[in-house]
């Protein structure tokens, strides 16, 4: 801690953990942030566990490098295949994005049936089912491959993202419909996926209430550290480090699109890699 | 070289440059192959000069270090990005891909109006503009980033894939008339892209010719070496080892899609990242 201000480190494969990092910033506004982009080597979410535990111990251990007092891993992949790792081999306190995505799921649901999308590599672990199955939840999971790309693309608004996700929601409620499943509730399962949410709810019955991971991230980040939220747009004074281990203009222009506002400096890192 | 056979290395990013591999093995039956799929680190298209520059030696070096006595760059993005330093640091032959795209595209334009499509990184550096305009030939070059995922999402023969393309397509089309060029040629800027040929072909006016990069490298590298065309379809007795860098069950389950036929082995190898 530096002058008894708290520094979080904020870690993702790219640029998804800005949705986490934008609903931290109004909840924390007496801490320092930390966010590390792990650009040169994503996408993580196809990727095998020996090769996600390895970046994502190395790109942890930066933020330590750098000051960080608590981590908050707000991308799911790294959560879902390394969080013990990462556990390990820190010192401080660690928040990752699967188990406050459980914990909001299980307030949610009154079914107790809960359908969770996400990357290849977050549903291949089947970590949402276990923690969701920890907290007497029944879970469906799907991997959602084209979803990344079509945001990165800009595509948000777009009439192919929407079938795209029409397409993958609908082949996931037939096979709940088969499993006997009751839903009432979709995690999203991925930090990048907050920008296609009015797709998502359009595509669902009001029924179903869709939770943003980033979102209970964010709240539960609070709650452990104490903080009061304070009232909805306030702006904040936090001092923001970006950090990207690939092209700086890129994390800037993409990155603005995840946190809702500009970027003004990004430094670059090399893990190595 | 081992008893007098040609060992060939080959290298991508990850799972495309199999589409080179593929064209390669009927040409040269006297030469032994070297695949390396780099994708612990893929993919290259979205990531900066810098990067994969560093990405693209290290995996080169592998290859020598294997006993490669030719090089086949089997990778747009790093044929555009880093092709000199290859050239620099490497004893042996090596041919890239976008030097035989354009040659081809010289020997079949009348017009002499050339369309490309690629990755964001390949399209970037328009190593293609450069290379055709070389060879007295005007381009114009667009950016396709949702074709690599829809490949590997197994979505060749989607309709919303047809979209995509006809989208892509569309807006190049637009583009060429606003600069009153006349193209009839399209170079395949990407080892993806092969697999999407008919459905581009569907979208395009049969006046426009498809030049798929991967078969013209396959051809070049033939009569560079002196090699005799066999009948199509004749099977060969090649010995191909296949190296990637990351998940080996992963790639033989999606590199299957691109060699055409099955991959027995796959070794996993370490490059650092």
């Amino acid at each position: 801690m530096t002058g008894g201000r708290l520094k979080i480190g904020v870690f993702d494969s790219g640029f998804g953990g800005l949705t986490v990092l934008r609903a931290l910033l109004p909840l924390l506004p007496q801490a320092d942030f930390l966010y590390l982009g792990d650009t040169a080597r994503l996408p993580y979410g196809s990727k095998s566990r020996a090769t996600i535990v390895r970046y994502a111990l190395s790109s942890t251990r930066f933020l330590l490098d750098q000051g960080a007092d608590f981590l908050v891993i707000a991308c799911n992949t790294a959560t879902a295949l390394a969080l013990t790792e990462i556990h390990e081999s820190t010192p401080v306190p660690v928040l990752g994005v699967i188990e406050t995505g459980a914990n909001e799921a299980r307030g949610s649901s009154k079914t107790g049936d809960i359908l969770v999308i996400g990357t290849d590599a977050t549903i291949g672990s089947h970590a949402y089912a276990a923690a969701c199955a920890e907290r007497g939840l029944r879970t469906l999971e799907k991997a959602c491959p084209l979803l990344v790309p079509l945001v990165e693309e800009g595509w948000v608004d777009h009439p192919v993202t929407a079938e795209v996700v029409r397409i993958y929601l609908t082949e996931l409620l037939q096979q709940a419909q088969e499993e006997e499943l009751d839903p009432d509730t979709l995690v999203l399962g991925c930090t990048h996926y907050p920008l296609l949410r009015p797709m998502m709810e359009a595509a669902l019955s009001p029924a179903i209430r869709v939770i943003d991971s980033a979102q209970a991230t964010a709240n539960q980040a609070a709650r452990m550290l104490g903080a009061h939220v304070l009232p909805g747009g306030v702006r904040t004074f936090c001092e923001c480090r970006f950090f990207a281990t690939d092209s700086v203009a890129k994390f800037q222009n993409l990155g603005a699109r995840f946190l809702g506002s500009a970027i003004d400096q990004v430094e670059l890192v090399d893990l190595g890699g």
